[in-house]
Order: structure tokens, then C-alpha cells, then sequence
């Protein structure tokens, strides 16, 4: 290990397995495995924090011993678990796992909208029950979608789903009408507006305080019979009490793989509502994904140690990374 | 009714709602209705058949009553249950449901396809279960599947699942390197040669002599472990026992919207094998789906009436529209 090598705290727990390319890291680079009880030594002196735990907050609790650090990459697409105010406020660059997720999040979206529409999880209700029952389901073309939230995760559903020949827009938070993804996109900070006409509303968008909740009693009404939500962004997007009485009403449809808590308790009703399909944060996890995040962290370590600055950089204020449009 | 009006026989049962186009065609047509039981004693005098009673094979039985059909229109896709040696051999026209139900099955298939990859049959069980068991699951692009039946709707599957990213080759009767929507076609006639790397098999195939038991114990064998069989086409096309015995062996998994029998007999295993994923016959019935046949006939009617002949005509001794590409 040269003297010019950077120090990489690796913040990690017992149940995460190590970066695949853990080694390669280490010929780079002097790594300190932590965990969230150990990460205030091992920050003393340290370059760079990967946070591989990815639902660890841990930094904020370790901060005051973050004496040199420059750079923060968290594996994982949502910020909102790490981001502080001392971390927004200081020099240190935030990455996140830019990319990684777009196609496998939005095939799991493609598979929700289909299963939605083909009324797959009704069909195999019947056949448990050992019961032949001839329904008519929906076309999926030119059904209306509304994507919320327009970084690259919701780029490639709209670009999925509109392969398929659904009718899609995104919500965002500045409206356009020649979005090379979108089409239109209308502003997320006036949703109800425009949820009228919507069959499919996909949650996308990052936790912020501007994002918190935006799916609430005002927005769920404004859906119309029989629309189905999905959220593949994070649980607090929805104002979930709310959404679960929608379903319950038998009002609205969802598939719901981020919940408010994670895992969700054993007593909500999301559990067992007909019209509520929930799944454990996994809609983004393919096979050989922990491999895929190591390799893009090995990637931008290998910038860093070149003298560059990884990217693309995560906004901290807004809290996500902006302006990314392909 | 003008003397000139052809006279035409809509061969219905009691459970079926008639055309929605009906009173058009009776500005067009002398229509008589005839159940099963009733097709002998209408048919004499009788130019056209409407066979709307998609599951009916009378025509076999009242064929001695046929003494001036020309032509027979089948509601339906595939024409197995119709055809009889001397409806092959007379002059008498058959036209089928050509094109309605393509997309309908396509946006099927692909959801069937998205279910098994993401899982979506196992999340459900654990929900049901009320278990968080995060789970990794596949990458829908670049997996390998086998459309077998280069039809109409063999086609639209194939141009659907390739928007998704999904690899594609078809089987049918002429192999060849260069198709349109498949690019390459392998014969069926030497299925089981083609079958060691597919992951999605596709049956769409039209029921004929040919392709009856065409996946047959070899096939099945010849298929990698995991693989997902899909049949949309008829049950018949397929080795039912032996395919109930790969998917109780844990070696293959399936989504049958058709069976040898239908419905399913009650005791059949397939209702309760972990794998199987049973539906009553109803991929391509989506809403409106009747409205379409029925004006799908209307128009061909118009044709008849204007002295056209009705088609395109299917192939009574293939018992398929042959040489659709599009």
C-alpha cells in the first residue's frame, strides 16, 4: 500500500455480504471495515465512506469523527437514509448507485402494470381455490400511466412501458412537453391536477422534504375508480393510512414494494386487503445486483485515486442527482 | 330483405350474448339462429355459417343439411374444433378470427413471462403468509424464449417480447434466417433440437395432426431446468402427463391458459403443483374482444355480399391461415 493510498471506511453489517471486488478495492486503497457500532474509529483519518449497509444512517451519529473525509458513496439509488444537514452543509461529494436500478426497476414495474391488468393475482385466487372462471381482462395499449418522479429509474419505465404501447407522462418538478422520455411532464408540486385520467400511477421519485407524503388524501381522491398505484420510490412518498382505506374501499389497486416501515408489521391490514400486493423491497434486486454495485463503486474509486471527482454527484439539498436526461 | 340477401346461420348457444352487430347484418343477411341442436334444420338453403358458438363442432354432424354453404366464418382463433374431412374436401370457404386476438395474447404472454421472472406468483404466497423474504430475481433482457406457431399472434408475441429486450426465435414449418419479426425460425419439426437453451417456450401453434403432442417426453427433457413453458395455442399441443410430471419434479415451471380438457377436471394436479399456474382459457379475451368478432364478421360479410370472397381463407388442409407475415 503506497503512501498515497486513500483510506475507504467500508460501513457494512454482519447479514450484507463484502463487495465482490473487495480485493481490487484493497489493492487501491487501505480499507476499514466498520459497522454502525464501530464506525466513529474508523472514520478518523479516513478519504472515503462506501456505505455498502445501504439502511444504515450511522454517519450522522459518527460525524464528528469524519476528520478528513472527502467523499461519500452509498450503494444504493435513494439518499434519504444518509443525508444530514452538517453533510449537506460541508464539502464532502455524495454518490449514489446512479444507474445500477433504471432497466431492473423498470421490467418489476412492466411485470406489476401486466399482472394489474391481466388480473394475474385474481386468476391465481381462483385457481387455489380449484375454481375455472372465464374473465375478460384489460388491453395494456393505450392504457394512461403517470410516472412521478422523472431521474433515471422513471426514464426507463416510461421508455418500457411505452415499448409496450402504454400512454405515458411523467410528474416532475419542471414541467415540459418535449421530454424525450416523457413527452409531457407535468409539475409534481400541483399532482392532483393531474391524476384524472390516470390508470396506472407509479411512485418513483426520491425521499425529500418536498416528496414526503405527496401522494396524500387529496391525491388519492382525485385518482379515479379503479386506478392502481405502484411504488417502487419509498413508503413515505404516501400517505399510507390513507392509501390502505382507498384499497380497502375497494376503490384503488397497488403494488407496493416500499413500505413507511420495512418489513412491514405483522398486524397491517396491507397484508391481507384483496387489491394490495406487497413485495420486500426488491424490485430493483436482480441476480448479480450486489456485483453490479461494486463493480460502479471500484469504478469511481479508481477516478478518485486518478485525482478526479467521482460523479455524478448527488444534489444535497435536493437530495437526489439532477438533470438526468439520456 | 331483398331476394339477393345471402341467407346466414348463426350457430350460438344459450350462455353465448349474440354479435353486438347483429341487427346490421340482418339489414345485410337472412339470419336464421340455431343452436347444436337446432344446425340440421337451419342450415338447408343456408349460404353462410357464423360460427359463433366458438367451442361447437355441429358442423361435422349437420353437414348432411350444408346443401348450398359457401362460405364459414369461426369466431375464434383456431379452427381445430371445426375442421372434418368433408368440410376439407368441399369448395366451402373457412375464415377464422384472423388478427383480433394477436396483441390481446401478446401483452399476455409477455405478463406470464414478467410473472415467472420476477417472481411475482412466490411474492404472493409469502404475502399471503404475511413473510418479508426478500428474494433476488432474474433480468427479463436478453433471456432466450421459443415462439412455437409463426401465425399471426406467434408473431405480435415475438415483436412485444423483443421491445422488452427479450431474445427471440420462433419454430415452424419453413426455417429460415431472415424473418421479419422473428429473424430466425427453426423447424418444429425438429423441436426438441432447439430447446436446450430456451428459458421461455412459447406454444401458439394452430392444433393440427402435426402438432398435436409436438412437445412431447422428449421435448420436455430436451428443455434446461427452469425453463417456463407458456401455451396460449391448445391444450393438445402439449404431453399434459409428462409436463405435470417436469413441473412436479421441480424441474420446469408453466402458465397453461389452455388444457387438454377444459375446464380442468377437479382432481387434476396441476390445480395444486407448485409451478403451475393455470387460467380458463381466457389470454386473449379482453374487454370488447366480442364486439371485435363481431364486426370482424360484419365486414367480411360485406365482402360476401358485394360479391367478394370472405377471407383471408384458411388452409383446410393445414388448418391455419398460412404465409401471414407482416
Amino acid at each position: 500500500m503506497s503512501a498515497d493510498s486513500p483510506v475507504v471506511v467500508l460501513l457494512t453489517a454482519d447479514d450484507v455480504p463484502p463487495p465482490s471486488d473487495l480485493s481490487t478495492v484493497e489493492r487501491l486503497a487501505d480499507v476499514r471495515r466498520a459497522t454502525a457500532a464501530s464506525l466513529a474509529d474508523a472514520l478518523p483519518g479516513a478519504d472515503v465512506l462506501l456505505v455498502w449497509d445501504i439502511f444504515s444512517g450511522a454517519l450522522a451519529d459518527g460525524w464528528h469523527a469524519a476528520d478528513s473525509l472527502r467523499w461519500v458513496h452509498v450503494a444504493a439509488a435513494g439518499v434519504d437514509k444518509l443525508l444530514f444537514d452538517d453533510l449537506r452543509a460541508s464539502e464532502v461529494v455524495v454518490t449514489n448507485a446512479h444507474g445500477v436500478f433504471d432497466e431492473p426497476i423498470a421490467e418489476y414495474v412492466l411485470a406489476c402494470v401486466l399482472a394489474n391488468d391481466k388480473q394475474l393475482h385474481r386468476t391465481e385466487e381462483f385457481r387455489r381455490r380449484g375454481e375455472w372462471v372465464h374473465r375478460e381482462t384489460l388491453r395494456v395499449r393505450g392504457r394512461r400511466v403517470l410516472v412521478v418522479g422523472t431521474g433515471g429509474i422513471g426514464r426507463a419505465i416510461a421508455r418500457m412501458l411505452t415499448a409496450v404501447g402504454l400512454d405515458v407522462r411523467g410528474a416532475g418538478r419542471t414541467p415540459r412537453d418535449d421530454d424525450p422520455d416523457f413527452g409531457t411532464v407535468v409539475s409534481s408540486a400541483d399532482l392532483a391536477a393531474h391524476l384524472q385520467d390516470v390508470d396506472h400511477l407509479v411512485m418513483v421519485a426520491p425521499l425529500t422534504d418536498a416528496t414526503r407524503g405527496m401522494l396524500g388524501v387529496r391525491e388519492l381522491a382525485a385518482l379515479p375508480d379503479g386506478a392502481h398505484v405502484i411504488n417502487v420510490g419509498r413508503g413515505p412518498l404516501i400517505d399510507q393510512p390513507a392509501l390502505t382505506a382507498e384499497i380497502a374501499a375497494g376503490r384503488l389497486t397497488a403494488h407496493l414494494d416500499v413500505l413507511v416501515d420495512e418489513p412491514l408489521p405483522a398486524d397491517d391490514p396491507l397484508w391481507t386487503l384483496p387489491g394490495a400486493h406487497i413485495s420486500p423491497h426488491m424490485s430493483g434486486d436482480v441476480i448479480g445486483w450486489r456485483d453490479a454495485l461494486s463493480t460502479q463503486f471500484l469504478e469511481k474509486l479508481r477516478d478518485y485515486v486518478a485525482g478526479r471527482t467521482p460523479g455524478p454527484a448527488v444534489d444535497k439539498q435536493r437530495g437526489y442527482v439532477p438533470g438526468t436526461v439520456r
